[in-house]
């Protein structure tokens, strides 16, 4: 086994740098090729890696800098005037090749602008997608891109995605020809707008991707589909929807199980088989949402991610790293694109 | 109290006749000075009214046609050749002031398209769009459209749409300047696109709507808003992505519950609290979209809808006629308007 090399930016997030540093530790333990480079404020991170025994790991190192960038700061403010931030040093240290890949719970806008100023778009690829798995309950899990990275996309944009999210798919899930559907308003072949419609025709048309038509949001879970493409503002809706619903029907199945003496008591009987059974469903399994379609591989946890969670997005930047995908995605966008040259010349 | 007329497409739907006749019953019971028509296919209609003794109701009648509108066949096709179907039928009641409003489980896009042919939609509206209501963990529940009719909208439209679903909230929930959202992917001022700014924009210079910023799209259950309005794509996606989430919810609920003997022992014991406890986030509860821009009243519900859902439906129906909800509409638009004519002229 290679080593490996990942830059964590330990001053992202909503809650703290203990999160990232117990994940590093956690995937520390995981993985004995990784090392991990710890990027952010001495004076805050020294104490939690001392508490943890992780000041003097073989495998840890740490990179100081004074500067951060909040969750609150204005993306381009921070492309221009933050250029030592713990974001800024995480993502050069992946673009200068000191490290195989980077992860941040960071301000996404800054997050997307800096990745893609520091590391460059593949060829073909104007703008980052970020892409992130859903549960399937048939399997185990679904990708979905773009997620918020790009609002309005046209039907170019969204077959890259395509292309994208195969790869993707291919290389971590190893799974041959994956089937790739398009979220619309409807599964028949006419609904939707140009964009959709021209998309759909491109994703036909090609034979390096197994196009399986239109989904609708209701089957995000169920479909067959291993990759879900849209547009950032649509998944973003899509995504969030999910999570507020999940939110509210756990909600309230605390508030019924706290309503009486006697509907606890059942609840505390009934919680581990519920918990067992809901585990998959839970957000913290599917953290990790990767900027795709750059030149390196940058991972960005949710900002309230916990410990779990926040591994898991690290996970991601190790699978991604063994399976080259920013190489394995220049490859096939070049052969997917040159094979639409021949047949626009036929 | 006067009398009201209301006529039911019973064609359409994809569960039988039954489920609207078995609504209608409900909805006479509940509602002395109600009269229903029955609109659809004698021979299948006959039998269910004689089965629930409602083919001799004072108040119910029928009226036959053998034409029906199938929920596969294409909207323009049934605009041009299905001018006797119930569907139709039951529209043009409402257009010759037969009937007060008339409620369909059929075919979406037919309903629109033939919805807007036979009822025209109001001064300074291009097209009808779809309204509903979700489940507010605070609020009891919040108003969002557009949900499928007008895949992309620009600013002026998303704006009346925030004029009409006001006049409905006003009217129906007798709430005094509702609380209007646009649904975007971040709660911050600068974000999403042109389109939305400029609604947004709009919004805020009228004295005649309560605009109450961005939402996201997971607080749509807990968000302090009235009214949530975006554009029919998004719309549909929100809507869908939350029924399936809460769906695959409550299946991972059952297995866990049907797992073993044991936890089929308590979840019988603990499911009648569980039931009271999520009954407002069942979709049921919800159904009925009504067709709000028309000079007319229509309300369609879920093509699936059982008997309580379908009462729903013909409820939103009494309720928008009890109020006169095209006219007050047309009325606040004419306000709306003319006070941006004001504002553009100074």
């Amino acid at each position: 086994m290679s080593k490996l090399t990942i830059a964590i930016d330990a001053m992202g997030g909503d809650v703290g740098p203990h999160i990232p540093i117990l994940a590093a530790l956690k995937s520390l333990q995981l993985h004995p090729n990784l090392h991990i480079i710890i990027v952010g404020n001495r004076t805050q991170l020294l104490p939690v890696l001392k508490k943890y025994q992780l000041s003097e790991h073989a495998r840890l190192s740490l990179i100081h800098t004074d500067n951060e960038i909040s969750m609150e700061v204005n993306p381009v403010y921070a492309l221009r005037h933050r250029s030592d931030s713990s974001m800024h040093i995480a993502l050069k240290l992946v673009s200068q090749g000191k490290v195989d890949a980077c992860v941040s719970a960071g301000n996404t806008g800054a997050l997307m602008l800096l990745a893609k100023q520091a590391l460059k778009t593949l060829p073909g690829i104007s703008r980052p997608a970020l892409i992130s798995s859903l549960p399937n309950m048939h399997l185990g899990h679904t990708y979905m891109l773009d997620l918020g990275a790009n609002l309005q996309c046209d039907s170019h944009t969204l077959f890259n995605f395509a292309v994208m999210g195969s790869v993707l798919c291919e290389k971590v899930d190893q799974i041959n020809s994956p089937r790739v559907s398009i979220l619309n308003v409807g599964k028949e072949k006419n609904k939707g707008g140009d964009v959709l419609q021209h998309c759909a025709e491109l994703l036909k048309q090609t034979k390096h991707i197994n196009y399986a038509g239109f989904v609708e949001a209701n089957e995000l879970f169920t479909c067959r589909s291993n990759i879900i493409v849209t547009d950032g503002f649509s998944g973003n809706i899509a995504l969030k929807s999910c999570e507020g619903m999940g939110r509210v029907f756990s909600e309230q199945l605390d508030k019924a199980i706290n309503s009486s003496l006697y509907s606890k008591l059942l609840g505390k009987l009934l919680r581990p088989i519920l918990k067992k059974q809901l585990k998959h469903l839970h957000p913290d399994m599917y953290n990790g949402a990767s900027l795709i379609g750059l030149r390196g591989i940058v991972v960005k946890s949710h900002g309230s991610a916990n410990e779990i969670a926040f591994t898991c997005a690290i996970e991601h930047a190790i699978q991604e790293t063994q399976w080259q995908i920013p190489a394995s995605i220049s490859k096939k966008l070049e052969t997917v694109l040159s094979e639409r040259d021949d047949l626009s010349h036929e």
